[in-house]
């Protein structure tokens, strides 16, 4: 029998904020994998703030999807066909299969996961939001003990992984988030010294006051005034590890940074980066991470959306900072 | 016979561009140096673009000038009175002794200089100006042999170091200055590869086309909208030695940096630096550059002004661009 692949295409290029105009539902069938090729059914699917970018022409650092074509995004799933000899059914892997509920690879892209973790987390702490957590905070960053870190969007898959390798490092971690929610989660559940609610009308002075020695790393995730005021309170040397401007990515017109003149004073190093320029780090990290979490020194939460064609409202109401912890689309 | 030290010293604070209005003129009859003193009569005066930072309240990387001090700046002189065994009359000496014709220090920061190369070059080429470009380039700016530099003020003390070092690691030298005469020196004199006239109507379009192979190192001494046409034209990984943005320093409203997200998406390291924070980098520079200047490798021109006098005109010009090379007082 025949088995049906729900996809999630792209229709049109957003301007601002995207909406569910924006994407395409199509169906097609699930051909036979060839020779050296496995089919694999996704059990889950990531979505995440680069994706925005992703919908624009050109513009960014990866290249643009193209109209009609599948969404991308990372997968973690199960191999249900094989005839490639380095996988068999019933292998838990994680790949790149976009928003769809089935995918077909010739291997490359594909690792296999251990079975131990539960296997949405191969998408978020001990994937690729963990590992640009990890090369960030600490090739970048820097972090010494004693030192006191900021993330926004502390809450997420990334910053709340950030904010608990600053605290293994034995560091100060101070969180930025939208809401009492998010706040009391991040401090309670995950352990950080303080986080800061962003749409407080005190949050500079809360800020403030939660950084006594200053600010050394802070792990910019946001963007925007968010970010000009942690800015306002690093000291000299700090690292800036600039890993996203989520604030920005729906804007029209470009925010009016003001805060340069804080960079040459206080010789700040703020560097981009992308994680998938660094795959060299990715085993050490993966591993790092995978032990933690195993451990329960990194802990998680997700929140689920069930059905491939609900991966567009889990995608926009990310982007509007409604998740809690790691966004993940449960598709089985 | 009694010596009278005519001096320079700050009268208020300026708010936008400064004038004569905010120095005041001083003569002070000259001390007898005691026991483990020395006394200095300054042959040149250097002025530069961080001494205006020096005149705000705050809000630098140094603490400012208080009101009624003398300007602080560096110096290059002759010992003619020694009550400290290390100096002797005769002694060629650079010290930091700010806008006056005598200085008297228990020596520190008081170093002998070697006589070989005219003394006014240790307060440029061989001092704190081409100590800064070999710092910030080669620390932070990192060069690879292949690669293309961008050097603003590029006619001014610093670039003018910065565009050689580049020429002698191998990269392509393209210097961007206010005016043909300026970029027609940084090209015939200096070696640069090219040089743009940042007045020049065509400007964007002809920095471009002098950088085919795109920007891998962006060493910024301007800032604004110089500053931010290079950043359009950084290649992936680029590095942004921030060494100054003079043009900056005497505006009231903070310059409106929209390029933020090219950094992220570029992965470029943006760095702020000072170089008196590297002080252990100094000797192996000042060796570098001294033995560069003496065989011919580095070149440089002065805008000599005459007599403490006319220190405040001379840092105003500079202010303004219009000094070719190391702008310096001469005292004697």
């Amino acid at each position: 029998m025949a088995l049906t692949n729900t996809q999630v295409r792209l229709a049109s290029r957003p301007v601002g904020f995207p909406d569910e105009e924006s994407f395409r539902i199509t169906e097609e069938v699930v051909p036979e994998p060839k020779e050296g090729e496995v089919l694999v059914r996704n059990h889950y699917l990531s979505v995440d703030p680069y994706m925005r970018g992703r919908m624009n022409e050109g513009q960014s650092y990866a290249p643009a999807v193209a109209i009609g074509d599948v969404m991308v995004g990372g997968t973690a799933g199960e191999v249900i066909a094989s005839k490639n000899p380095s996988f068999s059914v019933g292998d838990s892997v994680v790949g790149s299969f976009g928003w769809q509920e089935y995918g077909i690879s010739d291997g490359r892209g594909l690792t296999k996961v251990d079975a131990k973790l539960p296997l949405s987390v191969y998408l978020g702490s001990v994937g690729m939001p963990g590992v640009t957590a990890y090369i960030g905070l600490f090739d970048i960053g820097e972090p010494k003990k004693g030192e006191t870190v900021v993330v926004s969007a502390a809450a997420g898959a990334v910053g709340s992984v950030v904010g608990q390798l600053a605290k293994l490092s034995g560091c100060r971690a101070v969180g930025i988030a939208g809401g009492k929610k998010k706040c009391d989660y991040v401090v309670n559940e995950l352990g950080f010294d303080a986080c800061i609610d962003y749409r407080s009308p005190g949050f500079r002075d809360e800020l403030r006051s939660a950084v006594p020695n200053g600010v050394d790393v802070s792990f910019e995730n946001v963007g925007g005034p968010i970010m000009e005021t942690v800015i306002g309170l690093l000291n000299d040397f700090a690292r800036v590890p600039l890993c996203g401007l989520v604030s920005q990515y729906n804007e029209t017109e470009g925010y009016a940074f003001k805060s340069l003149p804080v960079l040459l004073w206080k010789r700040v190093k703020l560097q981009g980066f992308i994680v998938s320029d660094r795959m060299e780090r990715w085993p050490k990290a993966l591993a790092d991470l995978g032990s933690w979490v195993g451990e329960g020194k990194i802990r998680y939460r997700e929140t689920v959306t069930e059905g491939i064609t609900n991966a567009t409202s889990a995608f926009l109401g990310m982007l509007r900072g409604e998740n809690l912890g790691k966004q993940i689309v449960k598709l089985v």
